[in-house]
């Protein structure tokens, strides 16, 4: 909650100038040039043509005029104050001048210039921002195309035009897809208000942005494309306090796609898994592809969440309700049938062979009224949460006038808070119909799947918001004091990782139930730590010389008395000699001899973007040989940790099935949590750690973490 | 085998018909209509305004004329021979019009008339069929739009016109979405040759028009939107006997899906899964949605297979790039890193921070002649299997240029057998000159991923072909005849299953290993099977009266000695005599106990498209828990069999995983050969049968059924 606090202080400060970067009321061309084809021509050109309505200030020490502007030799003879100073000048000249930007109180740099990190440059890339901050500025980019926005007419970059006007904003880490996509705005027919170009990130990143896109009245729905992030953390909080929908497609998701975008950004693609969780957690909906990104973001610009399951599908044609049927249930809104009251209503605009039980069938008889009265009331039914309105075009109807029948069922619904979407299969004319209610705020789409995959967005969007209300444990001083002693005990002894014994006191002070165990350092300590514990007693040896203790012949399992105690003491202890003469032996581990039940496994991993995650699964097979495991990046809130539980495919053997009893799922979601704490907690002392079996029991019967690791970091 | 050669003499005979159906040099439309609106009007304003050269005979009674054609008030009046008969004529007077229809020796009857199975009126259906099977004639139909061919400008319909020119031809059961997608082949610039609406399949079905297909020249490739199949194996040995690809797109496929297919044709939707299976068996390339049948039939109509699975994508942007390598990875045509002769050509049409890896990316600068060079020179290295060619829009290019330098390339490379799809991304001037690549033949498309999701359909093509020879075993006459009389057996005795003593000599009599069974009427009996078998053994109660063994106290397993044996058959048969006193005992089983092995299932289901069709899967949690299981409708090939063994989930745990040998894979692919066998052999007695547990041991070391079950079918 500190960071957060940090974080949120920092961007207060930071949206100001963010703002006068992004909608300058004066820009100044760093580097503008009068030659056509270079790109600081472009930019004051672009500016221009665009109708930006601020001050333009070209900086250039040769041109006396470009394009009918004042040309200026140095940033410091501009008269007036600059907003933004958009750097087009070679990357070796970009030290100067982002120190003559600072001393004329220059706002923001939109650094287009390449040639840093992108190129193995990074040192030079950091001292540029390390400049820039000296003088209160933020950096855009480097290596961009710029940033446009419809709402300011300002197209500072050289981008050839300003995007479609619309409400989504567009964040992109790929300037070549900036300029592609800014003009696919325009034949795809989704509107943006702004594209900002993203580029190397070296100090404005995906957080700085959604922070900033939150309050710009502008914007609703935020897009991105983003190759990998570099704090997943802050990304995820910004995201989180998104009050907008945000939208990613995340590419690099394939092992060589990954190893194809490192090699043309400085960035590293994380694995996708643990991004596609933190996705979630952050309330991040996900776009399949580039086509998914432009459908899903023009839905989320303009319609609302759908609150409720219900969605109910109206069409002139069975196939593409079938269709449509089938790609609900693939994208996670699975038909219900309609109520008999709402069947009833719909029976009275088709003939007797359609069909009213939804998807709602009105037969290629289907005209204009039929469409009218039947949207018209399904919006205003409170079954009804959402509506995908289909459409096949035919010789007898107009789309046109289908469209409007729609829009206005709409309208006079007076049904603001249902989402609808629609699709029109086939010519000229639906494309024009559907070009028609899409600039009236109603998504229409070429494929009915397509209508059903966009709405399904807006459920996943209502949905994601209900949970991202984190309950994740709070720090726990009395555990972190405990655990650090352990671990700086370990270091002291030139050791990288903790003994099991020492792992599970860690483990035991963060609240996971372990199974009790002790470190006998003879043979009348061993028989002590065994009557404690209660018979039977696993016994094993404790040596940091010996990692694989059962092949040493140094683990003997149900030791059920005393003569036995000390016979296994004995042996191990010999076995041990005779494995590796020199080992240093600590002692011999009394353990509990816990009852068997589901192994299940929990692991973390220090992802390089978003920190400490958790890993968790069903044991043996499960995790080893169908992958069955699932992440959350931490802190895991006891939902998450439930969504955990229930999302793994095996999830059916914790519910209990062929007759055994359901698992102890409850203790299970609280020791994740805790486990999840634990590795926040000690991010900057613990590598990697697990609790490996967890062994599950019946609901009720709790669960007993078996063996338990901890690997240092290195300090 | 037998089969086929029937089928394939039928349809020799029936492809004159259905070529005069389709490609008529004369039409008669009966229930023609003066009046503007009506079906029968629409259909002879078709015929003339899209240039139909042959002779159109309107037939009515009451008009003289319909848009200046001679009308005919009976079929009978008609001067000339018809080919094709396009019906309009209310339900109730189908009958009456085909027989005047057959005795005028018409050929083919276009059925666009309604009102038959799809509300329930199957007999007037069968009845109008028989009709004009009797006259030799073929329907399509009822309940259709019609038909349409380019070739012969032949407007058999009610559609609004005939679709863009292409070498694709569509078969659909869903005639609202023939009208939608013939207007959308101009939107989407998808050309198809011929349209053809089947609607309920009362005669000619897909397999006939697949066939037929097969020798029309104008055709190249066949689209199919299937709802259900009626004869599934008919489709799959026309599909297979197809030398052109075949796409289809499965509406139908979710549950609730399935309900709505239903509900609106006359066809119920198989299950998903089994239809997924038969399409890969017969080499049908399925499509996931409809703009997936579009974008994949335009690629399959134009471009030849992929044959090898070296795919290398060429780019001027790094992000499309990393999106079309996740893509590669997602739909199954995994990139390769280039060798470095191809990655040192590359590296000449690039600057020094583009990358030669694959993809290839030539960055920002590239233009017109690298891409020119790189198309060229990829297309002709060895190494190149395919080439999707990627571009994003830039202020610097012009998409017109690099369109023809891609074409220029192409052409002049000489190089025909590759395939080659593009995408552009960008704006109008980049749809513009994709539009003109499609017309040359080169598939382009808005998103990156569907480049390379086509050119995974062209690869996918390439190895269904590779694959579809199959190697299934010949029936078996001595085994079914063993079978027959033990099943015959069975039925005198008013049974409807096997004991698994039966069964499993049905089984072994189809060559499957089972564990030794015989079944004991005394002691001495047991005693003496024992002996034979050879210690231990496992003895169960037989009883057709008692089928949960173990319940009864029916089962002793281990028993490692005649002293075993005679107690056993005591014990078992007093437990059962308490537990049904008068329970019809046949005796009890001695049996071999087979070493514990890898447990997994064989299943057969009769599924009602399709018949006998095999699962197979792993034991226990695998099936019940995570429903790993995967289908073949019979008969499977050795090759498919692997398949089967290769493409379950769990597929790990029989290639030998966590230090465990390899599995018996090569016995249980022949298994499952001649399980298949058996239970196509047998299709007319067995309702269904498994086997389960078959306990898969080491390589080399085989298998066993260890249990086996037959439900017969009810005669």
């Amino acid at each position: 909650m500190q960071y957060m606090k940090k974080l949120q202080e920092e961007l207060a400060v930071d949206k100001d100038v963010i703002n006068k970067m992004l909608k300058p009321k004066s820009v100044a061309v760093v580097g503008a040039s009068a030659t056509p084809g270079k790109i600081g021509y472009a930019v004051v050109k672009n500016l221009l043509k665009d109708g930006y309505k601020g001050a333009i200030y070209p900086i250039n020490q040769k041109e006396k005029e470009i394009l009918g502007l004042k040309c200026y030799a140095k940033i410091q003879d501009v008269p007036g104050e600059i907003d933004s100073a958009i750097m087009c000048v070679p990357a070796d000249a970009m030290k100067e001048v982002t120190i003559e930007c600072g001393k004329k109180g220059v706002k923001g740099l939109i650094v287009i210039t390449s040639g840093f990190s992108e190129v193995g440059r990074k040192d030079l890339e950091d001292e540029i921002v390390s400049i820039a901050h000296s003088y209160g500025m933020r950096v855009l980019g480097p290596n961009i195309v710029g940033s446009l926005s419809n709402s300011d007419q300002f197209n500072g970059s050289f981008a050839p035009c300003l995007p479609l006007p619309g409400k989504a904003s567009l964040i992109t880490q790929s300037g070549a897809l900036l300029i592609a996509l800014d003009m696919a705005t325009y034949t795809r027919r989704v509107g943006f208000d702004k594209l900002v170009s993203i580029g190397n990130m070296a100090d404005v990143d995906f957080a700085d942005l959604i922070e900033w896109f939150n309050e710009d009245e502008d914007t609703s729905c935020v897009s991105l494309y983003v190759e990998g992030l570099r704090d997943g953390r802050k990304f995820m909080d910004a995201a989180r306090n998104s009050k907008k929908p945000i939208i990613a497609l995340k590419s690099g998701v394939s092992a060589h796609g990954a190893a194809a975008a490192a090699s043309h950004t400085g960035s590293l693609a994380g694995a996708a898994k643990i991004y596609g969780s933190a996705f979630k957690q952050a309330a991040v909906i996900q776009a399949s592809d580039l086509n998914n990104l432009f459908d899903r973001t023009l839905a989320l610009s303009v319609q609302p969440p759908m609150k409720g399951d219900h969605m109910l599908i109206l069409t002139n044609g069975g196939g593409v309700g079938v269709l449509a049927t089938d790609a609900a249930e693939k994208y996670g809104v699975p038909l219900q049938f309609a109520p008999p009251e709402v069947q009833a209503e719909m029976k009275k605009h088709m003939p007797e062979f359609g069909s009213a039980k939804n998807p709602v069938d009105m037969t290629g008889m289907a005209g204009n009224e039929w469409y009218y009265e039947t949207v018209k009331y399904s919006l205003t039914n409170e079954w009804v949460d959402s509506l995908v309105v289909l459409y096949c075009e035919t010789a007898m109807t107009n789309p046109t006038e289908i469209a409007d029948s729609i829009k206005r069922a709409v309208d006079e619904s007076g049904i603001k808070d249902k989402p609808i979407t629609v699709s029109f299969v086939g010519g000229e004319k639906s494309d024009k119909a559907m070009g028609w209610l899409v600039e009236h705020g109603i998504p229409a789409y070429f494929a009915p799947d397509v209508a059903v995959n966009t709405m399904a967005a807006l459920r996943e969007y209502a949905i994601l918001q209900e949970n991202k209300k984190s309950d994740g444990m709070k720090a726990d001083e009395k555990a972190r004091k405990i655990a650090l002693e352990i671990i700086d005990g370990a270091r002291k002894d030139g050791r990288s990782s903790l003994t099991e014994i020492e792992a599970k006191k860690v483990f035991e002070a963060y609240g996971l139930k372990t199974t009790k165990i002790g470190l006998a350092k003879s043979e009348d300590e061993a028989v002590k730590l065994a009557t404690e514990i209660g018979f039977p007693i696993v016994m094993k040896i404790v040596s940091p010389d010996i990692l694989h203790k059962s092949d040493a012949g140094g683990v003997k399992v149900n030791i059920k008395d005393e003569a036995g105690v000390r016979e296994a003491y004995n042996t191990i202890l010999k076995n041990a000699r005779s494995y590796k003469a020199d080992a240093d032996i600590h002692g011999i581990a009394v353990q509990e001899m816990a009852p068997w039940g589901t192994e299940v496994i929990l692991g973390s991993v220090n992802d390089p973007t978003f920190g400490p995650t958790v890993m968790f699964g069903l044991g043996g097979i499960f995790v080893e040989v169908l992958k069955d495991v699932t992440f959350r990046v931490t802190p895991v809130s006891r939902a998450e940790a439930q969504q955990m539980i229930n999302e793994i495919k095996s999830a059916a053997i914790l519910a209990g099935t062929r007759g055994e009893a359901p698992k102890d799922r409850k203790a299970m979601a609280e020791t994740i949590v805790h486990y999840s704490s634990m590795i926040l907690d000690l991010k900057d002392e613990i590598a990697e750690s697990d609790a490996n079996p967890v062994l599950l029991y019946e609901e009720g019967q709790g669960l007993r973490v078996a063996d338990a690791r901890i690997i240092l970091k290195k300090k």
